[in-house]
């Protein structure tokens, strides 16, 4: 049986203006292979409404699970909720549980509850809430999407919260090889070696060090007497590796 | 009137794993920004030929420019000329411009120039050939989509090409200049030189062979007096380079 796929779509201006390197999609993706969901793609897009709402359509249609970083603070250009209840047809607005929650956080710091802040208990309507350990300000499900914040450290958070639920398929195992040969030199070898284990994974990813070309060869599949055989046949293959 | 706007297809399994963290989008981001033009939308698919083929037509469509990165090497997996190809309705084959700077490369330094190198020369129809002075395997771009290395060296290399030719509106030139001695050595003149030519771009590509040291300097900017006066200056500069 092939693993459940997901993908990520990332909202967020300070991306695609350079001013911030993305890391969310990065974490999620190893996150994904430890237990065994395929992350098949990757979309980020401005915080146009329209944009936002056409992919979590595209996206949550396409794949098993579709999950989002960002749009969710208390600015007025926070606009992932609403995008959201426009995507699945229902209604946002404040609600009672994720009120109760912010407001008990706010008045346990002595801090206002101002309206900015509660932009932040929007939730569409028939959502699940999840829970924020780092800053309480809750992340949202609908169907078979996840809305997550931005921020690195809550985002992380919120996929720990979330990946137990999920149905996982099989995990996924990875053997490593280093080379010191150029990529196009392995190439012929490494690609006789994929078509006699069709069923695996094999990539190569080449480097360069002062002392001249390598590649890291990675062998991936599900635990077994087949991975085994593949992982002694490519160390056959290339002897030099280590 | 609003700036011109731009998409970045990635294509590679690495990313989409875990393995590797995107940065060729990061880096784009920086460079288009400082020239104005917006980056709007960031997909990554894996390496499966139908999905490069739809993000193709689809982004390419939506906005000016399209950029990709990755799947363009010698392995048996890397299937981005022919997505092209695919989304452009042309065929794709070796190429003789291609296979000649290949062949060239390949027999000064006494390496066979194999099947899975040869992969390398080729090219949807029509598409023109995109400058690599780092490992010379060349990019192309048909209608209004650049088709880039993964491999960051590479991709930064080429994105230096193309970029001057979009923002002006007119072709860009470039000559190259293979000086054997170390990037450290060079970095000064060179930088000397680029002062006294602020509307030109200067680039250095560092290499190692087997007889030492060497570096690629390339000169860009659209054709023209400005462009034969520094092009005449870099060669009196760096007396031993050919």
């Amino acid at each position: 049986m092939p693993n459940p796929t997901a993908a990520i779509l990332i909202i967020g201006d300070e991306i695609l203006s350079g001013r911030t390197r993305e890391g969310n999609a990065y974490y999620l993706a190893g996150e994904l292979t430890r237990v065994g969901i395929d992350l098949a793609e990757v979309r980020i897009v401005a915080d146009v409404q329209d944009q936002i709402v056409d992919a979590i359509r595209t996206l949550s249609a396409k794949y098993d699970t579709l999950f989002t970083s960002g749009g969710i603070g208390p600015t007025h250009d926070d606009i992932t909720a609403d995008a959201v209840g426009a995507a699945f047809g229902v209604g946002v607005d404040v609600r009672a549980d994720a009120h109760a929650l912010l407001a008990r956080h706010y008045a346990a710091r002595d801090a206002e509850f101002t309206p900015a802040r509660m932009r932040m208990a929007r939730i569409p309507d028939g959502a699940r809430l999840i829970d924020n350990p780092v800053s309480v300000a809750p992340g949202f499900a609908i169907g078979n999407v996840y809305v997550m914040a931005g921020v690195p450290s809550v985002f992380q958070a919120m996929v720990a919260s979330v990946l137990p639920g999920l149905v996982a398929g099989a995990p996924v195992h990875s053997h490593s090889l280093k080379v010191m040969q150029p990529e196009s030199e392995v190439a012929e070898p490494l690609g006789a070696l994929a078509a006699r284990y069709p069923a695996l994974s094999f990539g190569s990813y080449p480097f360069e060090v002062t002392q001249g070309y390598g590649v890291n060869l990675v062998l991936r599949g599900p635990q077994g007497e087949e991975l085994a055989q593949a992982w002694r046949d490519m160390r056959d293959t290339f002897p030099g590796g280590e």
